[in-house]
């Protein structure tokens, strides 16, 4: 037996009742179906229900579900007696109800107000009678610095506090966001004892600047939607020895109103994701106390994007394929069945479906079409990634490529978003599936003209509301492995976008998505821009001359964007470029973006349908970026 | 002639393109529409524009709009001498585009880079530099201090530079935003000469807590939709002698995606707001310098909420008809042509609205019906809100209700919201338009049951999507002279729901209007209650005592609502109230709150389609508040 094997320990998952919508019994239901092992009663949850607490308890019992946490108790401690009595009294009460669910564990707070108890003997001393009233009930007492404390604000304080105390009864708990936000080193955590450690809370969060009390009340997410670091929290905790569960609380003014069932699996999926990434740091630490059980199959490499798939619907079908020809597509093939055409341009193939149905961005949310519904993408060990999904807990859907022998086909399917899926083909697939389609002969003079446009995609932008934004942010970091980087606001004429950029490691392009993120409040106001309603999504190809590529483009039909004149004055006022240099950019819609990186020169096509649309990009020296400063410029030409 | 008379002057108002959606064609066509002299050419919408320079000063000039301002000109002053010299090549590319535009004004703000000047002299000879070279272009420099400025962010600091620089050619710019952000006072504006102040530009901001830089990039609104004293602020201004137009910047993520004409309308109407409210600080202080022209007849006092009209459709006419029976109303007559019913309670009338028709929330937002569509309120003089709202320029709307004389009516209808107006009624009108109902003869029993329950209307709930929180806000503070309380941020089982009251003056009781609003992605949303979706409307009828009143309800009909025993311990363990109480409470489904100010008893009905239901309240001393804790055991009950 090997010594990894022997402390290796299946991690136990709980969450918080709060992290979800709905009812308390469809809570429960949900935290159930997605595999978790116990939960936290958030008390207004418990208060606003019709279940008795005994009913409660029948409910977890009967779904396998432990009770792990009541919470939370707050202002307990006070310098006016009086008001710590009828505090105990309170508690007494809560001890009471706990009885009922059979939870043995209570969250207690650290104190806020400005009557919160400032001299630690006299803190303790109130901690310490506390805990002997819980003992005498069985009950646990887990004390919590919150971030925006009066008198206790850190993890180290509170662990003082708790030590100073010295009863059994009373332990700690640690909140990664309670300690994260406040920018905390979280490796004394390794310093307390792990059995004094009574519970431990995880949160995710994006970078934002702005009280931690807000935001922590509406913006906490689950580890790998936001940016703190909690392999090396989640390692500093496995390393202090705590054995009991790993549970989230996440405060989330999306998730409230969002599905509860796919928010539950989201959150479960969290806590898979975090075991592999803490894993990763113990194996650079060496440190083998304590590692998970949980060792999904690594990310396999990924060559890039091969293929796209777009439903047209019998309606956009014309517009899209003459945008295809335009920017240098050719027909190569047509499904012997179906309305489903093959193009090709080099090594890209485009499959354009022209049968009629409705692509959903969200649950009901029909996307606009044309819609891009598959990126096929070639890998060398599909089945792998295929492993890895179930692992994660990520469905692995059905291929239904016409003509395609899904026991054959080798190819795995990931739903990334509602409307698009990533296909993971071995670069053998696809020979088989062919032959249900009837292949046109090219001539040879179409063959060369394709040689000097794209070598391949850049990147994909992927429309998505509000709702979706956190599940495939973790979809794409857990399963996929990839980084997302800095996130950006874009405003133009219709309004303000968020956007944000993955990547396979850091900045690789093989493999590049950008999600773009509407203001929900667009969906149904007249006034908007049918593409804005339902966010912007598209295709960018790369290529090595983008002036040769855009002659060559208008040689086919492609018509340039008509770009503002005084963007080109501008661009010589920012950057100084040669007259001639702006005047070859004004005559073929080609803008530009610089910095210490290097050089970004792009052209957009009109949108086909309302949503839809091409970008070619050539970038040069290390630029990283996406031409974010032109949005609005490419937007105002675009809607003209 | 009067001092005052001598001395006052017209307020000349613009505002900066970046305040409004839309293509800089649409903004300027809104802009005019609005009432506005001129406007702030915002670069990024110039640049982006496919009008050159001399097209749009054609433009302005046909739309009798002046171009106040080219903004914003960044990053000017640099330790690198010769990124300086750049800079002020770019200046001057920028001097070309402002001779065309017709324009004379340029606003420089001070530097937020590394490489900003931070010694004193430098600067004001850096800009010394620039004023020179615009000085002989016809030029004027108006430098700003932006609040996160790495050297310069305050207006004394700019100020003092632009002392120092000293040339005819330089001048400040103010900015109430990068004032009051900082909590600077303001009153030092007083000692700026008026005639150095260059420009003036304005906008308001909610409380918040988050970094400047986002705060002022996306939450500014205009001048009475905050929480900033600009009525103070202005009357410095004015004591300073600035003779130049009031100008409103700003950065708003509602605004950018919101109709361009009715945010120009808003945009125009805060700016006659702010002078009324200027007036009125200068008046408190006797000071009779530079009085606005713009006086509209004050607000007349108003009596209360007399009547109601709700519109229910042929679908929901049943159940909300059994529902007034169930809380005290009594049928007292219907419309001789049209399905219209009136019911009364005491001295309250309810007009319930059986034809067919759609209700409006919002453009492209169908209410979900029963829906709110009047509220009347008695009043001295109607005619004078009729003259006060015109001069606001808030739309006076036709009275339509079934058998009025318009000319004859004595009643002026606000729209308040897209769904919802406000009748004001003098106590002597309505005699004229009872004749179209056949009345019904009441029994005398009915008339004393009555005499227990309801004293009058306490609050009324209106529900709003974001895109109109703003305009609404407005309307209600301008017009109606109301005050906002502070808001709050209200959480239960189907998401988070942003509530604000306000009220006539300081709290009083005569109208009291909560405004809802809804997270915008909950349209659309499959797994949203219809409630939610569409906000949450309710009217809450107050009494004397509740407990009487609810036992006089259960008589008639009504069935208390659910509400879960564990809210009743919770209630027990925190406030203490005694077991009796809380029985009683529990039977007629009595809710709870109660704070240094006094308690609030309330209970709540069953929602009558999706969205409406009533509510029944006593007050005790003088709580404020609105229950809002019990939002969630509300709903919860509600929802089973």
């Amino acid at each position: 037996m090997s010594t990894q094997a022997q402390v290796r320990t299946r991690v136990r998952t709980s969450v918080a009742t709060v992290s979800l919508s709905g009812s308390l019994e469809e809570k429960l239901t949900a935290i159930a179906d997605a595999g978790f092992d116990g939960f936290e009663v958030f008390e207004p949850d418990f208060v606003s229900s019709p279940l008795s607490p005994g009913e409660l308890a029948t409910r977890a019992g009967d779904l396998g579900l432990r009770i792990d946490l009541y919470q939370p108790f707050r202002d307990l401690d006070s310098t006016d007696d009086e008001q710590f009595a009828r505090n105990l009294i309170r508690a007494e009460r809560k001890f009471d109800i706990m009885a009922q669910l059979g939870c043995d564990t209570i969250l207690v707070c650290s104190s806020p107000l400005p009557t919160a108890v400032r001299d630690d003997d006299r803190l303790a001393a109130q901690l310490h009678e506390l805990s002997v009233r819980a003992d005498r009930r069985g009950i646990r007492i887990a004390y919590e610095a919150l971030a925006w404390g009066a008198h206790v604000n850190t993890y180290r304080h509170a662990w003082d506090i708790v030590a100073r105390a010295d009863h059994p009864a009373l332990g700690t708990c640690l909140d990664s966001f309670h300690i994260l936000s406040r920018g905390d080193d979280p490796s004394g955590i390794r310093d307390i004892p792990g059995d004094k450690i009574f519970f431990l809370q995880l949160a995710d969060a994006p970078r934002l600047s702005m009280d931690v009390l807000s935001w922590s009340r509406h913006h906490r997410n689950f580890p790998g939607q936001g940016n703190f670091d909690l392999a090396t929290f989640g390692a500093h905790v496995q390393a202090s020895g705590y054995t009991g569960p790993w549970s989230l609380e996440v405060f989330n003014d999306v998730f409230r109103h969002s599905a509860t069932g796919r928010t539950a699996a989201d959150a479960h999926r969290s806590l898979l994701h975090l075991q592999e990434e803490v894993a990763r740091v113990q194996e650079s630490e060496c440190d083998t106390r304590g590692l998970s059980l949980f060792a999904p199959p690594a990310p396999a490499p990924i060559d890039g994007v091969v293929s796209l798939r777009l439903a047209a619907g019998p309606r956009k079908d014309g517009e899209l394929r003459e945008m295809l020809r335009h920017i240098g597509f050719h027909l190569v093939g047509r499904h012997r069945q179906h309305d489903l055409q093959l193009w090709r341009h080099g090594s890209l193939t485009i499959a354009v479906d022209a049968t009629a149905g409705t692509v959903w961005t969200a649950p009901g949310i029909p996307a606009d079409l044309p819609a891009l519904t598959q990126i096929g993408v070639r890998c060398a060990d599909p089945d792998a990634w295929g492993r890895r999904a179930a692992a994660l807990e990520m469905p692995v859907s059905e291929v239904d490529l016409p003509g395609a022998d899904p026991a054959q086909s080798d190819v795995v399917r990931l739903r990334v978003t509602d409307a698009t899926s990533l296909d993971l083909r071995s670069p053998s697939s696809g020979a088989g599936w062919l032959s249900a389609f009837e292949m046109y002969p090219i001539p040879v003079a179409q063959w060369r003209r394709q040689r000097a446009l794209f070598t391949g995609v850049d990147h994909i932008a992927l429309a998505l509301p509000a709702d979706s934004w956190d599940g495939v942010m973790l979809a794409l970091r857990s399963v996929l492995g990839m980084q997302p980087h800095e996130g950006l606001d874009v405003t133009d004429a219709v309004g303000l976008m968020h956007t944000q950029a993955l990547t396979l490691g850091d900045g690789d392009a093989r493999l590049r998505i950008l999600l773009n993120m509407v203001d929900g409040n667009a969906f149904g106001m007249e006034n908007i821009p049918v593409a804005r309603r339902g966010g912007v999504s598209h295709v960018a190809f790369s290529c090595e001359d983008i002036f040769t590529t855009a002659t060559h483009m208008v040689a086919g039909g492609y018509e340039p964007l008509p770009i503002s004149p005084n963007y080109y004055a501008d661009l010589e006022a920012r950057f100084g470029l040669h007259p001639e240099l702006l005047d070859r950019m004004r005559t073929l819609g080609i803008l530009y973006d610089a910095n210490a990186d290097g050089e970004f020169f792009h052209l957009f096509t009109r949108t086909v349908g309302a949503d839809l649309f091409f970008e070619v990009v050539q970038r040069v020296g290390g630029y990283k970026g996406y031409g974010e400063p032109n949005a609005a410029v490419r937007l105002s030409a675009q809607l003209r």
